[in-house]
């Protein structure tokens, strides 16, 4: 097949952490399922980006005009260095560390930021994320600590810009179904490289990161 | 492209009650996007289901010998006519009424019964969802009353059968995006009619139609 | 304090297998808080329950009539059984294992049959669950399996009641925050008695029944 | 009864728009189910704060030592000055506008700030909203967009806050069972004040806020 682009977007603030190492996981598993498939890593604590502030410019006629080049005319920020990559993927794989059961605060606020890339968009971005596939990974501290509803988060992000969602595959059983889920405390703490140890959850994570592969080798026209 | 079957399955009690009605709308929206699409309507109020006991002969080795063709090796009931649609089928759209705030029990009885659907199986049966296209509608009695959680609901059924979910798709803003979203009571009670009368909802369930259709010719070998 | 009832009711159709041991461990702890908390388990697999037909009877003036007695109008069975125990209790604390992602039929179809407890409900049965406090234990096959989802649907049936919800308290760190997490195949498939090695679900299956017991003294009036 | 403190915080970057308008509802209602309800609104768009860096200082002995008045021993901010109110209260209400589903990021980074008001803080902050009540109020764009979802991600803090967990109550039918559910677009687009048109979501917040008020008012030595 053509070559395509798998995009993963860790949301840690700690560096080569358990999330980062999570999803460079998937990623290499997502490469090594054909040859035609390349990906990129963005860690969002490398960019400065703004929470939205809810004033709706990118989808209002009479805002955009004169600036229907960007998906967010509010703010210029780290967000412009991630908009082309979003637009030039066939799949997405989201990665965050779980923080009070739900996806921390930095994923949100990318997430949020892509407002302008769904159909009401008035920049060229609009639909940029339309039928690709998405899928999640979710690092907890504990085990069932907010894995499952992290990823929930993330596919509810997917549907809304209308996305092909999967999950990490059947072909794997004693883990996680709705994506990559890892557990880092129950053997060691805050330790950065807990989940090196957690062999279930890398396995739930390469699965996800071939089953993207997968579903952007099976969908026609992404 | 060649013929495509979508497959919708109504969990109500009710004969010819909102959730039929709904699921109704959804398929005739499916096969108004293609002439190769073809939907078949399952009311599972009308076959004789138990409820799985757990025995997990589907999925072990010897248990299954000599019942190799069967998915099921406990029960002969109704599911035996439902498992055939499931295997020929390209696309899955499930309907419930809520009723707590999840899927009504008529549903999960279903969905219990599909353990023989998955890769453990025994039997020719074996990964029939695998890879398809799965999305949901729910028919909630009050406005924000489960209708999103039911959908999750089904969605994680879709997943642990390794399929492509998909909500109501982008083009549709006002109403729910995981999938078909309907509310019954505000306007009027009990009253089997009301989803007739809901437009957001019966919008929701045409997109979520459509959209199934779209991904069933988007998706190579389903 | 004065004597207070905790019921927990389990939904394997397994008798002594995972479910059952993890809510016994519950009812122990909670009985070990305080020696005025008496606990029943109920199994429902003992009891002959009908899905709801939702005909809506229990919460029709005119269908009440001469059978104010009784909350659900449609079925004589197992239900007149449970329905006292619900209205006696403090404190309730579901069991099920999750199929599926969410909990098992048996359990929902449980659940739908306690429509005429709400405050809609025509007979001496309404409001039977109103303000009592509502805890929930999961057991999985696998990890992050449905364990979380499968506590949040049984939050969602306790919302509606309009109990007070509780988790497994904030005493346990490694586990489940929602109530009790289990798992039971990564170390042994289908073996009925995995759950008690699994130390960690165990644990979170006890502070949830403390937890229960906690609430149950502290909340006035019931 | 003694005074008792119920606090409603607001995420809204937007002043005195829906969600703001119906934080006031709900705290409204709140007071006026007794004389010995106060209550106090938080805007945090009034505030400067920072997401967690995840640095783990607050629960760390060592890094404890000399900052032991200061549940955030990272930064210094508009948190500094929240903190006292969530230790002071008996009641916590959140409400958040709806993004892609869930809670917007300006929430959520409120939230991942008060890891150090779990046990494990190490100041005199630690359990500061143990056996407190908590509950939710969501303001979507669109029907079954979220509203439920943001629910359950305020419900998921609170569990691990330890809280007693409440929804609207049953007094309630057409709404929204989990808290405040509230619609704005199919109306008004992007309107601020379409929330004033929402009826049954006006009356959502305002039995969410008199649940709380009631829970407050039942649990001992909050």
């Amino acid at each position: 097949m053509a070559e395509k682009l798998i995009v993963g977007i860790s949301s840690s603030p700690r560096k080569n952490a358990n999330t980062d190492f999570i999803l460079k996981k998937a990623l290499a598993a997502a490469e090594g399922v054909s040859a035609g498939i390349k990906t990129k890593a963005v860690f969002l604590r490398e960019y400065d980006i703004s929470p939205c502030s809810s004033c709706f410019a990118c989808c209002n006629e009479t805002a955009a005009k004169g600036g229907g080049n960007r998906p967010c005319l509010y703010y210029k920020d780290g967000m412009d260095e991630i908009y082309p990559l979003l637009k030039a993927c066939s799949g997405l794989i989201l990665a965050s560390p779980v923080y009070f059961g739900s996806l921390n605060a930095q994923m949100k606020i990318f997430m949020d930021r892509t407002e302008g890339l769904l159909r009401y968009g008035m920049s060229r971005y609009a639909n940029s994320l339309r039928y690709k596939v998405g899928a999640g990974l979710a690092v907890g501290g504990n085990r069932n600590a907010g894995q499952e509803f992290s990823l929930q988060q993330m596919h509810y992000f997917f549907h809304i810009h209308d996305m092909h969602v999967v999950g990490s595959g059947s072909v794997f059983r004693p883990g996680c179904y709705l994506g990559g889920g890892v557990t880092t405390h129950p053997l060691r703490g805050h330790d950065p490289k807990a989940a090196e140890e957690d062999e279930l959850g890398i396995k739930s994570a390469e699965h996800t990161g071939k089953r993207v592969a997968y579903a952007v080798g099976m969908i026609r026209g992404i």
